[in-house]
């Protein structure tokens, strides 16, 4: 029987221990400069891989990342499972509705999408081979056709995290880049498959049966297995243990469709998003058992996956600068302008096209699958490889920024991104209004670089004109003020109650001063509008009179509107 | 790079999906049985393995079920994953301050319960080796040691998960029984590493290291790393994304610590196990963040786990009755008596000390592990290993069913266990309360064979004592009939509304009709307590007004309850 050593145990215990916390921690880094929590993610595996902490302590890389037996093996299976899983979440997210209303545009965004990089590819690989780094003695055309379809294919599982973390998932323009994404890295690997193919790696199954088998098993996917387990759902929710019941059929029903993907020559991960998409669909798949299989995936499987690529190559060794910017520019921008076009056609506005045209931007996961086959089988060599996934890196860092700067997103505003630990007075003594008002202007000025007294004198005058309290023990008194550059809030609380004439004629016991500059209308309703739903559950109001400090409000709040 | 290959990728996935579907299917089937689900999880690893699918399919077996290779090592991976995250579960149940108070007990438990069972192995290892299975040539002390660690070391896993099924986990007994087996599991594997170092096959770390190392660890995750962590915990809410934050540092905790045991020389799910404890007892440990992993990992970890440890032999061959029965008799008397006079010792009564007995009886999951490096190193041959493996499953199997009888365990009834589908009337046309009781005795009548006319005799003859309206849209007409054996619940649905004179003046929307045994009060007093919880809350009332059909009336209140 074939087992871990001991010592292997460790090692892959511990890697994955050390790559899940630092994952997380750059994931959430990204997060905080407003970048999607992905790069964050790949950037830790960078980190751990060969090229820097490698690079600094080789012997104690390859024990805890072993590139070769049992530890390597284990690490590939628990990350191809992670991978497999997080696509059944990002399945279970697609709405079935929207991705018939926007099958047009899709359709048109990944054939053009595919078809652009995929000539360039083609062509540039064909006609001057040495470009793109061939060797002789590699059967030329399905060297080409490698490349080319290297090149076209999307990064459906970057885009799906890059889409989710933007929170654009499920609009219009995101269900499009997703089924477009679907369509096209499906049309990838029957080219692949055709690849292997031609190098006599296939293994078994004639091309033939992969494309009808493919094309017969989404249909289904997408038409008679949905309506069935709308039917089954409701029968295992009512005769097993909850959500037991319902966590394993959904979770073997994904595994039994990736592996039936695998098997029949497309990857594993499209069995379970297709898989997710149909079990998605039922409304009988109640919100917490989608809300515990996606947080664990989401949280757990997802970074670990996105971190694992960052591991997978040296950048340093093997790198060929000519070569890895030619791969880059024909990838990035045949896919950009394709899709794009793609979306144009379709009819999309061009800013929306443009936005599709990036979102589809993100390449290479698939590719570096790809291409550690085409490494196994001599097809490509090392340097071609680290191009690849070097264009993998970049494409994925570029997508999300560019996202957002074509689409204008804005992160929502939070009211406590605009506090500070010296804003929060646990114990506010004050009996009347004007006194609160007081102390949380003397606590706020500071930070603005203001006068206390004429703050307050600012915010005791918008009182005047309408008094604040907005009820359910909450106060909001507020200023706009002159030269102010950025919004500035503090929070008081009181357990004694301080009157704000609210209309509920109910004392408030948290008091929250908003500062904001004057000519910045958005920010102030924005939140006020935040502070009112983040107090909305009563228990958030009888607990944030008990917390212990600074920290423990803002997890309170932090762990209470999530849910 | 070694990676999995597409076949073993396709074997691995269809594999964890069959293995998932059935493991849950045979476990809900051991829970309908009033046993504990292990039976079933474990069972469908029978099912799947080399005894039973292996005769019948050999091929297909190894495919799916691979001894040797990357998928053998990539299964094996998964599995030392889940059960390490499934210790972390149990853990994070487990209640310190009750630790402390059943501490004296426990340790006379696991003192008692340990010596017994390895002077009967050692005794008869060393005196009558041939009865063992002694190969000569084979270092004797190191074998006469190993069979005496492996018939006195207790199954932590499969204890937590009988007694998390029983649902006595965290009762006294419960925690005496975890506590014991843990410190009982500990001196074990610390035994074991003597006979290792023995064969100059430990992994290069000194026995007084491991000792030492695992000492102070133990101490210190039972006193200052839960004081760290439960400061730590609302930072780590208040700066990350929730619950993204708290499920990424409580994993890589458990990871960590669990690469920290393993490396000292005991077993990884020790370090998770006690990562569970320090992370469990912190209130700032949110109920929903223990859910989600409890959820995912108790549905989707846990079985596949037990169900792999009934594919590791092919019971059939090498099986050795007399040396199998010798083990089997040593190891369960051994445990039992010893746990039993242990509790005894501590002060327990001689009922629970007879139940702590049986419930330190399980045995054998530790036991393979240890067999299965034995094996390696050629201290045991297969049959040995086969007659550890079946005492494994017997004692695991008796341990379950044993307690309930000994403790008088009972499953709480719920009114769904008493109705059959033709007792569900979605419409109910009655006007008034004496047709609708009409109607319902009707449906509920031919069941029991009674007379219809008499079933609602006697029922209005007691709503006339009392109305039985309980308010919020709710009737519970009951009556008490003589020679009745079985209760039998009836529900009939009223869009309109019935009149049943409820305190809150408002008409009975669900109707339960409870007919009941008469000498059996407790019966319809659990009954009417169960039904009133059921619908207490209020989108379970609305709900239940749309639902198509007696299968979905039963999904919505089991998803309705356990939430």
């Amino acid at each position: 029987m074939d087992t871990l050593s001991h010592s292997e145990i460790t090692a892959l215990f511990l890697a994955l221990g050390l790559l899940l916390a630092t994952a997380r921690l750059l994931g959430e880094t990204a997060r905080r400069f407003n970048l999607p929590a992905v790069l964050g993610e790949i950037t830790a595996g960078i980190l751990w891989g060969p090229t820097i902490f490698g690079a600094l302590a080789p012997a104690w890389q390859t024990f805890l990342f072993p590139r070769f037996g049992g530890g390597a093996i284990a690490f590939d299976g628990l990350t191809t499972l992670a991978i497999v899983l997080f696509l059944l979440v990002a399945g279970m997210e697609v709405d079935l509705a929207t991705v018939w209303r926007q099958g047009k545009v899709a359709l048109w965004v990944a054939l053009s999408g595919m078809l652009l990089p995929f000539s360039f590819g083609f062509a540039v690989a064909w006609w001057a081979p040495g470009l793109m780094g061939y060797e002789p003695g590699v059967n030329h055309l399905a060297f080409a056709l490698f490349m080319a379809t290297a090149l076209s294919i999307s990064a459906l599982p970057i885009i799906a995290k890059i889409l989710i973390d933007l929170n654009i998932y499920r609009s219009d323009l995101g269900v499009t880049v997703i089924a477009a994404a679907v369509f096209n890295d499906l049309l990838g690997w029957l080219v692949f498959a055709v690849v292997l193919a031609m190098l006599g790696a296939g293994d078994g199954m004639p091309l033939g049966h992969t494309l009808w088998m493919t094309l017969v098993f989404t249909a289904a996917m997408l038409t008679v297995v949905p309506w069935c387990i709308h039917r089954i759902l409701p029968w295992v929710q009512a005769h097993t243990s909850w959500p037991g019941g319902v966590l394993g059929f959904a979770l073997s029903f994904c595994l039994i469709a990736a592996a039936f993907t695998e098997w029949v020559g497309i990857h594993a991960i499209f069995g379970s998003f297709l898989a997710g998409v149909a079990l998605g669909h039922s409304s009988h798949l109640r919100e917490r058992t989608r809300t515990t299989i996606d947080q664990f995936v989401s949280f757990i499987f997802a970074p670990l996956f996105f971190a694992s690529i960052g591991l997978k190559v040296n950048f340093a060794e093997h790198f060929d600068l000519l070569l890895t910017l030619t791969v880059l520019a024909l990838a990035l921008t045949g896919k950009v302008a394709g899709s794009a076009l793609g979306g144009r056609w379709g009819g999309l506005s061009r800013r929306d096209a443009l936005g599709v045209g990036f979102g589809m931007s993100a390449q290479g996961t698939m590719g570096i699958i790809l291409g550690v086959l085409a490494l196994q089988y001599g097809l490509i060599n090392q340097q071609v490889f680290v191009s690849l996934v070097v264009m993998a890196l970049i494409t994925s860092l570029v997508s999300g920024p560019m996202l957002q700067f074509i689409l204008r997103l804005k992160k929502p505003r939070r009211f406590p991104d605009y506090m500070q630990p010296q804003c929060f007075v646990k114990h506010l003594e004050a009996t009347d209004h004007r006194e609160a008002i007081r102390v949380l202007s003397q606590v706020a000025a500071p930070l603005i670089n203001f006068d206390p007294e004429a703050v307050a004198k600012a915010v005791l005058a918008r009182e005047k004109i309408m008094a604040t309290g907005i009820g359910k023990g909450l106060a909001v008194p507020h200023a706009r003020l002159p030269g102010l550059v950025k919004p500035v809030v503090a929070v008081g609380l009181s357990s004694a109650g301080i009157d704000f004439d609210s209309p509920d004629d109910t004392p408030a016991h948290v008091i929250c001063l908003i500062l904001t500059p004057i000519h910045d209308d958005g920010a102030q309703l924005e939140i006020l509008a935040d502070i009112a739903i983040s107090f909305k559950a009563r228990v958030i109001r009888e607990k944030v009179m008990n917390v212990s400090g600074y920290t423990e409000f803002l997890a309170l709040l932090r762990s209470g509107q999530s849910s």
